[in-house]
């Protein structure tokens, strides 16, 4: 089958397809986005961070099930922190997000954050361009929270959320770790449990202290296993990206192209170099460090100096 | 100061600085680097990796405080994914090693796995080497085995202990995720709970099963929190390493090396990019992709085309 025109088409199968192709990082897998790249750019991207245990699969799972009244065409990129031992808790959350699965409409996608070739954005960003040319309309991108990797994933989004629970000293984490900044609606999950207007109350105060000359995000409270809060949270979204200019939201885009085409290049030019080093030349160059007759750095020095500018 | 005459001279608080250079990734790190490189390659690198909640820093500190009656020299980098959420249980852990913080010999580092501009692998090899350069015998490496950044660097160390608690189905996921072929030492920690003779029936079983041609890996069991079964762990840990060739040890301290060489190599050529493309050209494409008038496959194709290998 000609797989760039079965995404185009939103072939389901197609699209898992490509994006394995990606996250392989195979040979062919730059002609496949060049082609897919032009059908791309017009979807909106929410990012979705917090802590494990706030909840948040639950909560892209009710917004999704609130989208799809609206016919909203849904992708779902759950960025995993890959590990051995993590993998079981994790999972589980994505299977409640099954109900969907069967859902033509709705296509969910792990990624791990393990060694990327090409970088984490790039495969990200990769699979969010897939998504789009397949005619998704709302595309989130979800991340446990653990993991700088993946804080940086969600910086891509072109609207991020940012979900706290009470009572679980997370206000303070946040305003620690510059979290504050990169947020653009606050969702206090599980609000039905005591301590959430305190927290409420905490967080608007330290976010007028914070934001002096900027806007404070809207506070959202839901709770998300009975579906409360999930509408109110859909017109926040709805209203930061109808309220922003078309350069504001330009800026966002472009900064997920910018980390892309960064990732990009690293990538083509590691393989240059992989190229020009014979395996035999590297291990030699290997031995004489482990000789300590010379130092990784001086031999860098040496091979990146291989290279030079065309002029 | 001369930093790197104090460092050899086992001077903690240039250490310290030391290590806070390579985090930073500053111009003169290299210079440093390359002053210091000499005098490493001569300790036992010893990557800890097991599940959040296995007791791995308490085992740690037991390791720590058993090693020292002997007057060994220990230096130890704690890996912590970087999260605004977990940060908090995160630094519990760390408290606890804190009684060892009074002793000169035992220097405790955290290190970031947030985006090092150099790698990870680079950065802590840094670590590493500036902690043998400082004398140290023995590194323990450890990890919270969460995300595979993780994994990978404890795959640099010299041998690697991975360590399982019972009823936790770990030994499930273990096997599952290729963790059986890196361990050299199994440690069933919290083996006083009910369940660690099944778990070590079942673990052995498995590797026996799993392990054909090769030698099995030994399994201990520990108690942590009251240092029992630390001796024994120490006992094959110097086991190991003894009955091990020199190739063998070799061959694990050339990997090491090995990453480290290509984390700079990369590092250095995206330098050299960086110096060769002014940030308004840069804008531009970013300009031009955003527009789809070209994709980021194209433009790095352009951007690393104007590097060529000289002849």
């Amino acid at each position: 089958m000609d797989l760039v025109k079965e995404v185009l088409k939103g072939n389901a199968r197609a699209v898992a397809k490509a994006i394995s192709l990606v996250e392989n990082n195979g040979k062919n897998t730059q002609e496949m986005m060049k082609k897919i790249f032009p059908y791309t750019g017009k979807s909106v991207i929410v990012g979705v961070t917090g802590s494990p245990g706030s909840g948040k699969s639950t909560l892209v799972d009710q917004m999704v099930e609130y989208l799809r009244k609206d016919k909203s065409k849904i992708g779902i990129i759950a960025v995993d922190p890959t590990s051995p031992f993590s993998g079981g808790a994790i999972l589980g959350d994505r299977i409640r997000m099954m109900r969907h699965s069967l859902d033509a409409e709705v296509f969910i996608r792990s990624m791990a954050t393990r060694g990327h070739l090409g970088g984490l954005a790039k495969a990200t960003g990769e699979a969010i361009a897939i998504f789009e040319a397949a005619g998704k309309n709302m595309i989130l991108v979800e991340t446990v929270g653990v993991g700088q990797d993946e804080v940086e994933v969600v910086k891509l989004a072109d609207l991020i959320l940012v979900i706290l629970i009470p009572g679980t000293g997370d206000d303070i984490q946040i305003f620690k770790a510059g979290i504050m900044e990169i947020a653009d609606i606050f969702v206090i999950n599980k609000a039905d449990s005591s301590g959430a207007d305190k927290m409420e109350n905490q967080l608007r105060a330290m976010l007028e202290l914070g934001m002096k000359n900027r806007e404070i995000p809207p506070v959202v409270k839901t709770v998300a296993t009975e579906g409360e809060g999930i509408g109110l949270l859909i017109d926040e979204i709805q209203n930061f990206i109808s309220k922003k200019s078309p350069e504001f939201q330009a800026k966002r885009k472009k900064r997920l192209l910018s980390w892309m085409l960064k990732d990009i290049i690293k990538d083509k030019i590691f393989e240059r170099i992989s190229q020009n080093i014979e395996e035999s030349d590297f291990d030699e160059f290997i031995e004489r460090i482990y000789q300590r007759e010379t130092d990784p750095y001086s031999v860098a020095d040496k091979i990146v100096g291989r290279f030079k500018a065309k002029s």
